[in-house]
């Protein structure tokens, strides 16, 4: 966990004020709830790993008998936890207050987690979560609406280039059935090809070996990862009925074919590229899985040519909201990584156009510092005042690190701001 | 705790955005700390009756005899808490970062806090502050900056006519010392005067009367009591050295007499209001408490015109930086109350000029349906996507309860933005 010192929260704010108005021009509409939610609900299976991960909140007014009486049933000193994610509370949400939001319901959340993580570089035990998710629409429109708003908050950072691997878990499955897994075996073939970034085509199809497959479905996922790794060598698979059927065995749900094409064709008239498919900045990825067990449908990652890690993904979980409300409702989300993406983010403009430091003696009278200082504000500049120290230098290189702008020095007496003579830091 | 529907969300939202560019301009830098402190850290004996409300996180990894043996050490169960206030966070990010810092820092912090509280009307488990702090000057002109930035932020968010209420604890003091409260009863009077807003002077008096004080210093209260009234039902005590003289006993310390007098002047000449003392929106009140134990000088306490009860508060608490550095450093806060303010805050503008709902048939072409989206986004417009229903009009007053304000029906295979006829929502 960690402080941000000036400089980085006011990049951090920034970047989330980009964010915040750009989902919010594509419609998605913010919500809130609180950080902690029931142990109990934190707790049903939804979570999946990160339910081990999650921070608990020790019941108040506990006395030593409860406490005694805990040792064989430890969850007995808990009832509430910090959230983990932001998808077991949005289902809670929605369930809570579906009469009060419209029949589609595109939510935004831009707000901290927690998860008891050894920390490591990248990792830390609160970081921002920001989420968007339409609840309420199972069409392909769902999941266009979702990536063109995203690659539109990237171009508005300054970070031009997305592009959006797609993937689909019915189509993993009809594959594997295919390849010959059976059914039981599917779910840790799926753990094994989720590591296909970290230990390559050779790592997978050894583990897979290990694993017991049949050498006949090992050397068919070995052949449909070189198709894959070849296609992503040129510009991958595009995301059209020819370019999913091309990664694909033959046989595959149409239906879900054609889903996954409704998104390219969709973002590709969003974006203005109709009929430009090496353009749209989407590729078909069979092999994507990601480690949510929730996920039924699409699944996304989003990606970006200056790093080699995602920057985010989401993909369709139309189960889990019914688990919450005893009725089915299609939804389908997109996480960005907002601690990955805020270092890239380019040095952007401050909000405000000037920011000066106004130096002053020991014997400078207060008010009229207090006056010069109104004065700029009230102009727009954002102002702070500084006694001035032996080392005039370091005080204002401070200040320009602190993202001012401009100097001026008060001269003794001086109440009156249109005298100032203010001079660049630049 | 308490979920935020979009409409209250996007309101809390502008409010805070006013907030932060508000602060931000006086020179206040904004930071950040996790929301979990180490459990000693906030249990230090600074927080208060506070201490007893935080939610204290359970240990991670707890096994049977280690919970058997927390019977007689509940503490043991425990190695974080979510914090109470942003004061300890704030005192114990100067210790770590000083040498990273201005000499004078003047932070601001906008964050959630925790209590455990029953939740009653306006009081909430999970609530946010607004809290600006200068580090490291001791003079009335940090009192008098806290002031301005804060009347300033009132003005912006539309609700002028604040009014800033001004005491100081060593005042207090030594008026009860000359009234002849011995040292050891003055904590005691106290907690009695803070109840005053709550039971008048008669209560006062008579709690006084039952806490055994002498009947000499309870009449002494009493006449400065009804003093106090007399003042306030005209226009109160000035804070100018005569205001303040006027509504103390004799014999009080010039010094801090002179401090507060500062604070008046420096505030009256960065609104420009030198001179016309009327008019300076601070009044001296000799009795403000306001429960903080840490607070060792000046107090003060938000009023406005619309409400009864106070918008905020703060004080000088320049003894607990050097709780955690070893080293004493001056320091001075105010907080703004905020789910106090967010519901007095007339409603604004939105930042966004036009918000458009296109409203389309259900077979209508997702493409084009994107393709007008992304047009108006372009533009500048919000834009919600909503399938006609067979009630027009409840889903056009949804949208505009949600800040929509025009919206277009989308024709059958029209896909040109420029064809679109937007009207308004009304």
């Amino acid at each position: 966990m960690r402080d941000f010192l000036p400089a980085d929260k006011a990049r951090r704010e920034r970047v989330l004020r980009t964010i915040r108005d750009r989902y919010r021009v594509h419609g998605f509409d913010e919500i809130e709830t609180p950080v902690m939610e029931d142990y109990d609900r934190l707790h049903a299976g939804i979570g999946g790993d990160n339910e081990k991960l999650a921070y608990n909140v020790l019941k108040r007014g506990l006395d030593a008998d409860a406490i005694r009486a805990a040792a064989d049933d430890p969850a007995s000193l808990t009832d509430l936890g910090l959230r983990y994610d932001l998808t077991v509370p949005l289902a809670r949400f929605y369930a809570s207050h579906r009469a009060e939001l419209p029949s589609v319901f595109r939510a935004v959340q831009i707000a901290p987690v927690w998860r008891a993580e050894r920390p490591q570089k990248g990792r830390y035990r609160q970081f921002l979560q920001c989420d968007i998710d339409i609840i309420g629409d199972g069409t392909s429109r769902a999941e266009a609406e979702l990536v063109t708003a995203t690659l539109d908050t990237l171009d508005a950072l300054g970070l031009e280039g997305g592009e959006v691997r797609v993937g689909d878990r019915r189509l993993l499955d009809a594959m594997l059935e295919a390849f010959g897994f059976p059914a039981d075996a599917r779910p840790g073939v799926l753990i094994t090809l989720d590591k296909l970034d970290k230990v390559g085509p050779e790592g997978v199809t050894a583990e897979l070996r290990e694993r017991g497959a049949d050498e006949t479905a090992v050397m068919a996922v070995a052949r449909h990862l070189d198709r894959a790794a070849a296609a992503a060598s040129g510009s991958g698979h595009a995301l059209t009925i020819e370019g999913i059927r091309a990664a694909l065995p033959d046989g595959m749900p149409d239906e879900v074919v054609a889903h996954l094409a409704g998104i390219g064709d969709a973002v590709a008239a969003a974006r203005g590229l109709r009929g430009r498919d090496a353009e749209i900045p989407l590729r078909f990825d069979p092999f994507l899985v990601r480690g949510m067990g929730y996920y039924t449908g699409t699944i996304f990652e989003l990606a970006h040519p200056s790093v080699s890690y995602s920057l985010g993904g989401g993909g369709r979980y139309d189960g889990m909201i019914g688990r919450f409300l005893g009725q089915d409702v299609p939804a389908v989300g997109f996480s960005l990584g907002f601690e990955r993406l805020v270092d890239l983010v380019p040095s952007g403009e401050d909000t405000v156009a000037d920011a000066v430091v106004l130096v002053h003696d020991r014997e400078a009278s207060v008010d009229d510092l207090l006056a010069l200082k109104s004065a700029l504000v009230g102009r727009g500049a954002r102002v702070r005042l500084e006694q001035r120290t032996k080392n005039l230098k370091a005080l204002l290189e401070r200040a320009r690190a602190d993202g001012f702008t401009a100097f001026a020095t008060v001269a003794p007496g001086e109440r009156d701001a249109e005298r100032l003579e203010v001079k660049s830091l630049g």
